[in-house]
């Protein structure tokens, strides 16, 4: 049966970059930008010391509650929830059941000539070469569901950092127009100077506003929702790797990936 | 016995238009409209800009937290909830008895002389029709029950969409009034704008206070109880669409429904 | 045993109008007219368009997250809570037992000369009706526990549509006061207006405190109080009429009803 | 045996007046007072109609919310609260292990003799008592766990009318303020009373934020927390009193009363 | 066997200075040091009586919620945090599982040779000496579970200490502000002391908001991270020595202590 292997022709799975994040964002910012040059000096909004105390007081107290590495992590973490690519469940299940036919009709280690194509899919790139490699079904199974759940866990902490800087932030900038108000009314001699130097104040208020509802609190929720979306998809990636390293039937593989998909997104890969 | 079809008299479910949705946006609209063209100059509370900024961002930061398919979806459902009909639970059971006593007495073909009159119910019409069809009844409740799920889920996904908004736009509304202040404050050379300056300044906040509390949190409310009051309506459809494709008698489904509806709507079809 | 059938003496249940509610409305709004009086100009303090939009405002915004039969329910929930007469549920069980006892002595028909005598508790004098129409104990208590949690229920509800009151009123003062305030800006050529004008911009925050503290959640508060006040002594009712429906011993009876009865409040009847 | 009986020195509990709560409350007025009387004209702070608004109707809406008696208990629940003695339930259990011990040696009866000694703390007494008198340790336990959850009870009534005052004190000084507000704008035409007449309107909100945080929320956490530990000692009287009852080996009552302690307030009496 | 105990190197558990809470404070207040000296005048900062009324009411009003003992632990608890050491538990997992195969190897009397290398871990420390005096294993199982609980129990109290002090140290600068304002407000007659007034009034918000963001919520937060990553390192010891009591195969001992550890985090000592 392994002479006569066909390459299985293997789609990519439809990962459709999340324009939402970026379309959000831009416009968010876009919409507050168009504001600020629309009025009369758009140059009052930019001060650096304010910027510092409302972005480095942030960061610094948000350090203060968690560790350097788990700071470091968020950032890496944010980025890729900038840049989040969403894939399509279905698709997802879809695949490993075409997967799982292959390694029925030419044996597990014909899936070696299709490593090649699924390396866009990591964590089911992974599975795979350990089913090819010969680990049990439920060796992998206990790797992968491992895995799994230290990325769940790095994700809750990440999503807990940015709560945290999102509940700070406005705290920074009120912190910073107390700062500009005590210096502005302690020196109340020249009084053509109280018009900007409030301004000055408030613009700390601002950019701690700013930063919590444009950035924070909305990168927290959706980095929260893409956490439980990738959980789906790699779930049915773990258990159609561990399926095919336990050699089951693949209908009996489609079964218990439809218990898994919502209902809207079951599939019917074998009628 | 296929033979003597009488074709029953099919009452339509009793819908009331829900008017407290629409009464309660037009009164308070109405009365802040009033309150508005009763003071000296109504002109000022329009403002192209600042209505961009509150509304704008809103929708721009709620994108960043959802993705682009479940904002597109809230929209339809807020249409739908404005304007709702609200059916009566009581009388979906007894619609639902009866034809079941229908298909009881003149058998399950003869229920295909009634699926024109249900068109308006669109959950009983596709139930209704599966059993026609000759699907057996715990199919039919796996199908239904399947569909009742993702619309809860879908209704749910809106809510939480609403909720987000009702957070965010007073925050935009806050946002909106500091950039009017900085710009205000920088340019106090002529003190006779500040008047106005500050007036515009203002009129974000209270758009951001008007969409809040007029519109995105009612609705959410209002949607979430529409959802639990659908589903119980769903529910009498589909057990009773399963009890007929069982061939089960009436009056055990009677007593079925009746332990899905609460005390005080609950229904006595056969005495 | 019938015949000498001896007019037990029925005390009626103990029954306290509850003065808290009225004392604490009438003291709170006592003393705010008290401090609006001895001011300078008591007159500033009623605004017509004001309260229009604060009271109607509230009631529209509540009335699109509820439905128009939800709002008319809670006005009449309102009114009993206000007039609400507290009974001890501890004299409602020992007039239970010595109901229990008279049927026990007497024969279930006996109670009938008490019928009248119990009207003022009309969810006891509906058990007991039933008991003398010969309904049997298990379907007394089903009915009666079908209306009891109905009640309960409504309560609920009420006490849902008050809180959200309690919400919606500040903001409505809010709003009110940000119209009054961009009128005021809009229009600063006189400036001896700008202090009356801002009198009346706050007098919308105003009532809104004011409702929302004196009246919206304290009666939420009070509501859910009476709510589970009314549900005990219910109970009390209830078990009583089912155990004398199913010609229990009143010993046992006393003690089913201790088990349900605060520590304090748990009765000896019989010795 | 109860010839000889030797009357046993019973050291009394030992029990620490809690000064944190008395220090505390002293310290904070100490502090307010001081930097009002260090200030220009200490005289500015005392206002009797805001004293009145404030404390009044605090009171007033809060009465609106509970029943009569409930406030007043709290009153007294608030006296005991500040004077309250924290006796150490490691020290309690011991003093019950020497009590079963001398029950044990000299009889039941011998009891008798430290009542006296035993009066500072009347629950202990109180089981103590009964024991003596021959009532069985079932029934004894029976009803101190009644008493005891009686007052756990009550005391959570009051912790939740603390803090109801708590959050409606900082309300009332909201409104109070506004009041004042209105009459100084409704008045403008002595420019030189605004600052004495807005003063006057500021006293309300300061009130309100003094009694709130420095009296209701501190008092309810204090209550809360006293409760907590008071039934912990009680509970060592109920099991001690219980199992003198039932005439047990007091080692056995010492591995009872050690599973209820904290880890770190164990006993070991009999070594 | 014990003869040739070759003295095992017993590398010390990698122990990492928590650099991130004593960075994040002092960026932090660095700062908010640089924004008041880049300003105009410095020293209107400082202001002794303002920082008497926010520290001292925080402590005054904190003390009445709690005990002087808690207060006083809360602060030696603080001061760990600060000078936190985090221990990687791999590390301690591994440094646990070469005493085990040394007790294994060597005999458990062996041990005496390395307690001295182990002091730096007070809890492995004093487990290991239980150990080598012949303890049980279910008897220092017992005992470091006691002390554990009781540690974990002593950092939740110290935790909800300082959350209290975050939530009252606002309210204690709006306290002193307001006392600022009635001040200033009530002696107007020099209109050139408004602006300095006015700025010492806003000192005490300043330094509510200060102490609150900067100081008690992160360290309330990295508390509570801490005393969860400590105890599960003195879990690892607590096992490793109760498993070393009782004999057990060290292979086993490291499957136990897998079982505990987060998946990025377990061992593979014996492979």
């Amino acid at each position: 049966m392994a002479e006569d292997v066909v390459p299985l022709h293997i789609r990519r799975v439809r990962s459709v970059m999340d324009l939402a994040t970026i379309t959000g964002l831009v416009s968010a910012f876009g919409l507050v930008a168009a504001a600020i040059y629309l009025g009369s000096s758009p140059s009052t909004f930019i001060n650096v010391p304010s910027v510092l105390i409302v972005v480095g007081g942030t960061l610094a107290v948000t350090t203060t509650c968690f560790s350097l590495r788990e700071m470091g992590r968020t950032f890496r973490v944010v980025m890729k929830t900038v840049f989040h690519s969403s894939r399509d469940p279905s698709d997802a299940a879809i695949q490993v059941l075409r997967i799982a036919e292959m390694a029925r009709k030419q044996g597990v280690l014909a899936l070696q000539n299709i490593l090649g194509s699924i390396q866009a899919e990591p964590f089911l790139h992974k599975g795979v070469s350990m089913v090819v490699d010969g680990t049990p079904g439920e060796e992998v199974e206990a790797i992968m569901r491992r895995d799994m759940y230290a990325t769940v866990q790095r994700h809750a902490k990440s999503t807990s950092v940015l709560r945290k800087m999102g509940e700070f932030s406005p705290a920074m900038g009120l912190i910073g127009t107390l700062i500009g108000l005590v210096q502005m009314l302690g020196n109340l001699n020249h009084p053509s100077t109280i018009g900007p130097a409030m301004a000055v104040a408030l613009l700390t208020t601002f950019y701690g506003a700013v930063l919590a509802n444009f950035v924070f609190l909305p990168l927290a929720a959706k980095l929260e929702r893409n956490s439980t979306e990738e959980a789906l998809v790699n779930s049915v990636y773990m258990m159609g790797a561990a399926s095919i390293g336990r050699q089951e039937n693949p209908r009996r593989l489609e079964m218990l990936l439809n218990s898994l998909l919502p209902p809207s997104q079951r599939v019917h890969y074998f009628d």
